[in-house]
């Protein structure tokens, strides 16, 4: 993993590739690797659809090793939903392999090709091919082609129809150990920019490729036990996420008042019962499903699933507690099988499941269709990913359906869609949604497991509005970091609540590297990831006014606890003085 | 002229206005007031369609007098299209009449009722009524509903269809002498904030009210007789604009190759000479229209007309050059009967036909339709005024257009779609464009005057890179100034380059309010409106990075001159030090 691959597809007479040392990149990986790129080679005021922008995928640090849970592909770009710097990180194989082949970072550059085209990358080297026949072909349609190719020991990273409209919202689809394109590098519109790129499909055939060696082969075997056995020691990601993934949220939150309803209209619903990760579970288990599986090989946590339908036919991997919200309470949709198909279909088309269901759920407050209905909401998705002239405004993304409906609930930040937690609820969260260089994204700096599953240091009310911004910037700084090593952001439960399976982590990499890493390396590792995020952002025309959530959250109050968003402007600001 | 109408149309029990003095206000008319409203009390970051945004009306200083050509009405509130502050003016008869009975603003205010109103104001008072009968009317609609209530001595100023969508794209109409709603406040969505307040209609009524009086009655006279000389006098304002209209300019900007043709891609195109405005002219007379026409009574220029077709019947009033640009040449379509059934139609749905035009380019570019596609524009057109799907889509503006559709060429400024200038082929204009706080806007510092038509003073080679900025900053500033006088942006041409005829302006200002001002004085007011038009942009977000062109006219050569827009933008920034 000492090299980089950059492939120019828009070259004069075809596709052009370079392979080069990491070189000043040396000791970067995932985010970490992936933000300075684009910090470092992206002009921050470029169109995200023009040639100057640049895609890059970057597996983590501790991917392709034997490091439990460590399979998270990194994907950077200036985000066509955003106009900021966005990293959006993906489980499945990808990262695994890419690692193992040898691939610290594959770039793509250049300007747009005529030409649709499909790329395989095998010890042997990179072969790229013209596939016009593959245009418009989702994701699923790709798999049926080429699951034999990549099966065995490879994996297939690919865009649906939504990336290859350039649609901002669209994802990057990578494949699970079964082969299945539902893991997804999601927010963002990631896929956009590889469809601006002309990039279909990328191959990776692992074949022959080994495992990442550690330096001190001893230490790093002890290390990822210790790790392990915190993982599995821990009730979150030793017990709840295997048994129900992370649907288990669905009572927690909505108990909590903090479940968005309706558009953001309120902070229960009443169908949350038929919503939850408990009856999930249990549906898959009576169906012939899956509650426990692994989105990648060599996952200690096991939080995915299969979701069969009655005659125990595969409908979609588990649907995540964000999608499960997105397009359920939100939409004022309570039947989990609606959302199962809603689910197959964003990852089949390559929509990002969260920016989609708020989507509809705009919709449905401009009177598009009724809150509640199931099957206008399927129409929707499938107008998207046909790109029929209501699809092409919806896969627009929230932020820019709510301008052409004229309504002014549109509940983003920085143009991407919150997501299922209530800022006003959980205003741990909420800081993170405004001040995160990537928009409202919960995943930045989960304060959700500080404020309401009462994990981890910092612990605050999550309706009190003091202390949240320290509580934010501590797990944004924290998470900035985990997203460089692969390990997936479920790790940070047992890192943050067990002192020992953080320094297992720090250990591992200390092992693997021949470095020695001390906590507040890792400190600092994140915050130069977040300066380099917000300095690129500061150049695209950010300022602290985008650091905000929309005014109607300052002044409209969630039931049940009455509550606003009332934390002050100089609290956010406030959030990256460190 | 001395009070302010304040009309809350959201509040509880039903609209609710009252009446006060100008206070703090004291001294100021047209853009000095209502960009000094909206940025002392309209949050800058709330939404334009929120209930904290405020649409002001305000009449120039001067209109309602004798005064020659004072008759632009200023349309101020935060954008729905740019999100920044916006002054957007209009010709017609409103500002007259408003002036005359007493008002120096009209200021909707408060949150979206549930009904629509029409408002009557007369010297009897201010008449709210429901109207929820013209619900989806067109501007020409109400028009028909409405004349004989208003063509005495009065006037109409509505909202068509787009605004009542609350589109970013849609318009307030103003009539002109025949009660024709003709004249539009165009640009940057100042429709969407009348329909988000619920007022489809406003009528003034002036039967009774008297022409304003002068504190020197006869030096005003004097100064006035001065000015209409000079008007008169000066080969733009007293003999091409009244011959020809403003498509004079078609000929003039296409043989200079900053002729925007096909979405921005080429600098002359080959259709221009079926679009001039001698042509214009030459078939209004044959038909039995008008080339020379006033938008109101009492202007000195005369430089609008009446269009009509083969059998002599109103089609619409004479197409200004930016409408026969947008739809013209920039779409590819040379045909002036078609644009003219264009421009009738933007104005009956209340559309701005600069953003409409560029709006439909980009879809061309995109394939939606082909250039060249006369009858396509023109269906995509009705699209929009009807709020179908793709209408939704295409009247949410230029930018939000090609963001759906995946393309990066989207020729605009804080997404407003630049006018009929290439900035590459005008670079005084691209400073304006770049720079301005309204966003892409020709009228805020018409440099088309001084690099083309080589009028006024600080005259610069077009192509040459130097001096445009300083050319675009005196041009910003009395541009401002004007615009709170309520004289056409046009009377520019006869006081830029007659000192005379600038005297005789400051001449009729200091005689109307018995003051001593001079062109310092102007001077300042004119950077006093843009410093709290900028403050207000700061306060929203806006940088510098926002005070530049697309990243593609710095890449992509325009023909014929092969010309990037190459102003630095250190060069940019010094526009506002002075």
């Amino acid at each position: 993993m000492d090299k980089i691959l950059r492939i120019n597809l828009g070259a004069d007479g075809g596709p052009k590739y370079t392979e080069e040392p990491l070189g000043d990149y040396a000791g970067l990986g995932g985010r970490a690797l992936t933000s300075a790129i684009v910090h470092n080679e992206v002009p921050a005021d470029c169109h995200p659809l023009g040639q100057e922008n640049k895609l890059v995928m970057s597996p983590g640090l501790l991917s392709g090793t034997a490091a439990s849970t460590s399979g998270r592909l990194s994907v950077g770009c200036k985000s066509p939903l955003t106009g900021g710097i966005k990293e959006s990180n993906a489980g499945g194989q990808a990262a695994q392999v890419m690692a193992k082949l040898g691939y610290a970072a594959i770039v793509l550059e250049g300007s747009q090709p005529k030409d649709l085209y499909k790329m395989t990358i095998s010890q042997d080297g990179v072969k790229i091919e013209t596939a016009n026949d593959l245009k418009m072909h989702t994701n699923y349609q790709l798999m049926n082609k080429f699951k034999d190719d990549y099966i065995k020991s490879g994996t297939m990273i690919s865009i649906g129809t939504a990336g290859e409209m350039r649609m901002a919202n669209s994802t990057i689809a990578v494949t699970d150990p079964e082969g299945r394109p539902s893991r997804h590098a999601g927010r963002g519109g990631v896929g956009a920019v590889m469809g601006s790129k002309g990039l279909k499909m990328l191959l990776l055939d692992g074949t022959g490729a080994k495992m990442r060696k550690p330096q001190d082969q001893e230490a790093f075997k002890q290390a990822n036990k210790t790790f392990v056995e915190g993982l599995k020691g821990h009730a979150v990601t030793g017990q709840g996420l295997p048994a129900y993934g992370t649907n288990i949220l669905t009572n927690i939150i909505n108990e909590a008042g903090g479940y968005p309803t309706y558009n953001f209209k309120e902070g229960q619903y009443k169908g949350a019962a038929n919503l939850s990760g408990e009856l999930q579970a249990e549906i898959e288990q009576k169906r012939g499903g899956n509650p426990t599986h692994g989105c990648h090989r060599g996952c200690g946590i096991q939080c995915s699933g299969v979701f069969v339908d009655k005659d125990g036919n595969y409908v979609t991997k588990q649907p995540e507690y964000e999608t499960v919200w997105s397009h359920g309470g939100n939409c004022g949709i309570d039947d989990l099988d609606t959302i199962a198909r809603l689910d197959f279909m964003d990852d089949d088309y390559g929509l990002d499941t969260i920016e989609m269901g708020a989507t509809i759920g705009v919709a449905m407050e401009a009177g598009l269709i009724e809150f509640g209905d199931a099957e206008g909401a399927i129409n929707l998705v499938h107008e998207v990913g046909k790109g029929t002239h209501l699809g092409r405004l919806l896969g627009a993304g929230t932020a820019a359906t709510a301008k052409a409906l004229g309504i002014e609930r549109a509940p983003v930040v920085k143009n991407q869609a919150m997501p299922a937690y209530d800022p006003r609820a959980v205003k741990g969260v909420g800081v993170t949604y405004a001040t995160s260089p990537m928009g409202a994204d919960h995943t930045a700096g989960y304060a959700v497991a500080t404020n309401i599953l009462k994990v981890g240091p910092g612990q605050q009310d999550p309706l009190a509005s003091g202390g949240q911004a320290e509580l934010s910037r501590d797990l944004q700084v924290a998470t900035a970091a985990l997203d460089s090593t692969g390990m997936c952001v479920f790790t940070a439960f047992a890192i943050l609540d067990q002192p020992e399976t953080f320094q297992a982590l720090i250990d591992m990499l200390n092992a693997f590297y021949g470095l020695s890493l001390t906590a507040d390396d890792v400190v600092a590792l994140g915050k130069n990831v977040l300066t380099q995020e917000r300095a690129f952002n500061t150049n695209a025309g950010f300022t602290k006014v985008h650091d905000r959530l929309p005014y109607y959250f300052k002044r409209e109050k969630l039931s049940p606890h009455d509550v606003t968003f009332d934390i002050s402007d100089e609290e956010l600001d406030s959030v990256f003085n460190w």
